[in-house]
């Protein structure tokens, strides 16, 4: 990775559909004046969460109103279990009230579950209007600030419903992550540190020498921008090269296949997502091994840096191997029942779409007991 | 119009999201066929409605299953007031207990309520999957049929909510239509028309030549087919020209902007649709005429025209011209309380986006009395 770069906002290049990513700390200040020159937009919503980061969606309509868009806020329950459709129907029926029309903007302020709920109804209030987003969770930034994916859960499964809607702009001002739990800190490193594993060696170095800026303890905002800009320039080229998931961005779901099943073994409360994925790429680091594709010390490297971050690289106690590859057998992205895994060839080489036998898996999974 | 031309589908060129319409008597039969060869999903959902609709709902999943395509039957009950997100969430689960997948499509069989409900669901489910579209009234096969719009009302109002979702074929039987009441037959016939006014004098003339063929004591399936071809094809090469709805596409609301106010002032039981969008085009001639911009014989042609159909071209009785232009203002595409006509300035020849003063509106709804 180069040396710091400064603010430049980072391209995310989809033709029509282009928009600009900016990271800084403090950058939610600028939101008025970004909005008014990005969309200039007749009046906006802006949608939040309910606790801590109720006052950054407060900011975030001050600022819009004092740039001469009239605006209202609107909250959301915060938590996975409302992100659901009635969630949906009460802020149509808020920007209704609130007389949003076609050329209005909804803007999300929050975690993962406002960014995707705000940008399905942005999405489909009247066939679509403009959406700015501003994550405010480390994981949110790291993931899922770039790509366009939005939608809702259903009783029968995570993620069911939705469309995939581009922002017009997306603000990620680091110091709105000085209040997040040291566990969703992590849980948003895992993914930044996945970006480095899948795609680009030097940041991985880079990242490992600024571990101490990095710490939990400390969260320096500005390394947290560099960081979180090179994760996204990673996640914007592959989003390009495959805007809606017909190939490489598969490479994106490294760690993923055994993590969902820990996630959802663990009923979503035992292991935040990020824990979930840190554990699941070093298990894929070791189905690669299996199969031949992942040399040791690769394996070794990503364990360690997990490891040095503070994330787990073991299936907690209790969570059986059989049980796991039994989950991962169940999952909506399982072709015909067989799991798919993003494995490294070389740090920043995976390859994608990989299907392992059952016995290599399990094996795998019975050395990842600790 | 040139003579008829066969059974060749109409293309509807939108790049990567190009589709088919077919238009003939029996084309249904061919739904199994055409599916396996433009889709090959993995399985199906056909989403009909309640009533007569249901055998058509029924054959086309019989002819499904025989092309080999696992299939399972969705009902929706009929009517507008249906249209809503309880029903498309209804749809979510049964297409979830079918076990539709990414590859799996949706097809809707039935009239314009159940082609924006199950195209929403199709557009919204897993991100969006395959929808066909086989429309069975002559509103829908006229005009919903084509243009991707898909989506339900909320109890503010109609089709707030939605997505642009292009099916991967239509399917127009035009046998379907004879099971249609004399009302909603001609409510179709109204948009037919329509597109002879805004683009094709031609046309115009084949349908007051075949007038008797298209009676709707007759209902010629052959000349419909050619009725209902020809009035896609002047739909999609508007709708090609502008996808998303931000000008050109304007022209296809000729009589619509009087027509909604008269549909809501009547709560949208006293008038069809194509009755209220009837009265609607004489009453734009009449402002055109008030404004120097349409020459009376044509205000005349249109008048007789709906007329010999069987068409009104008055407004109601007890429905005063003050009341309906004060719905107008109300209207969601009124920017700032100010309506906006499609006027002909020909046969053939629409301008678009046109204000008038509130004057001249109500001299001409005051001409519309007979």
């Amino acid at each position: 990775m180069a040396q710091e770069t400064g603010n430049a906002p980072v391209r995310v290049d989809l033709g029509e559909r282009s928009y600009d990513i900016w990271a800084a700390p403090g950058c939610l200040n600028q939101i008025g004046e970004i909005v008014l020159h990005i969309v200039n937009p007749t009046r906006a919503v802006v949608v939040t969460g309910t606790g801590a980061v109720e006052r950054y969606g407060r900011l975030a309509a001050d600022r819009l109103d004092e740039a001469g868009i009239p605006t209202e806020l609107l909250r959301l329950r915060s938590g996975e279990r409302y992100k659901t459709l009635r969630a949906v129907e009460r802020l149509y029926h808020g920007m209704l009230r609130s007389g949003l029309d076609r050329k209005s903007v909804v803007v999300a302020v929050g975690g993962g579950v406002v960014g995707d709920v705000a940008g399905f109804a942005a999405g489909t209030y009247m066939r679509g209007i403009s959406f700015v987003q501003a994550p405010t969770t480390l994981l949110a930034q790291a993931d899922a600030g770039v790509g366009g994916k939005t939608g809702v859960n259903l009783p029968e499964g995570k993620n069911l419903v939705g469309v995939f809607h581009q922002p017009r702009a997306v603000l990620m001002d680091t110091e709105t992550l000085a209040t997040l739990s040291a566990r969703d800190y992590l849980s948003g490193m895992a993914e930044i540190v996945k970006h480095a594993f899948i795609r680009d060696a030097d940041f991985l170095d880079w990242l490992r020498w600024n571990a101490d800026r990095l710490d939990p303890a400390r969260r320096d905002a500005a390394a947290l921008a560099q960081a979180v800009r090179r994760s996204c320039e990673i996640k914007a080229a592959v989003v390009v090269a495959d805007e809606t998931e017909a190939g490489i961005r598969a490479v994106l779901n490294f760690g993923h296949t055994v993590g969902h099943a820990l996630e959802s073994l663990g009923s979503y409360r035992r292991l935040t997502h990020g824990e979930a994925v840190a554990i699941g790429m070093v298990a894929a680091c070791r189905i690669g091994e299996e199969l031949g594709i992942t040399p040791s010390n690769v394996t070794m490297t990503v364990r360690e840096t997990l490891r040095s971050i503070g994330l787990p690289t073991a299936l907690p106690p209790g969570m059986e191997p059989e049980a796991v590859a039994r989950h991962m057998m169940a999952d909506k992205k399982a072709t015909s029942g067989r799991p798919r895994f993003v494995l490294l060839q070389e740090l920043g080489q995976p390859v994608y779409g990989v299907e392992a036998d059952a016995a290599a898996v399990l094996r795998a999974l019975e050395r990842s007991r600790e």
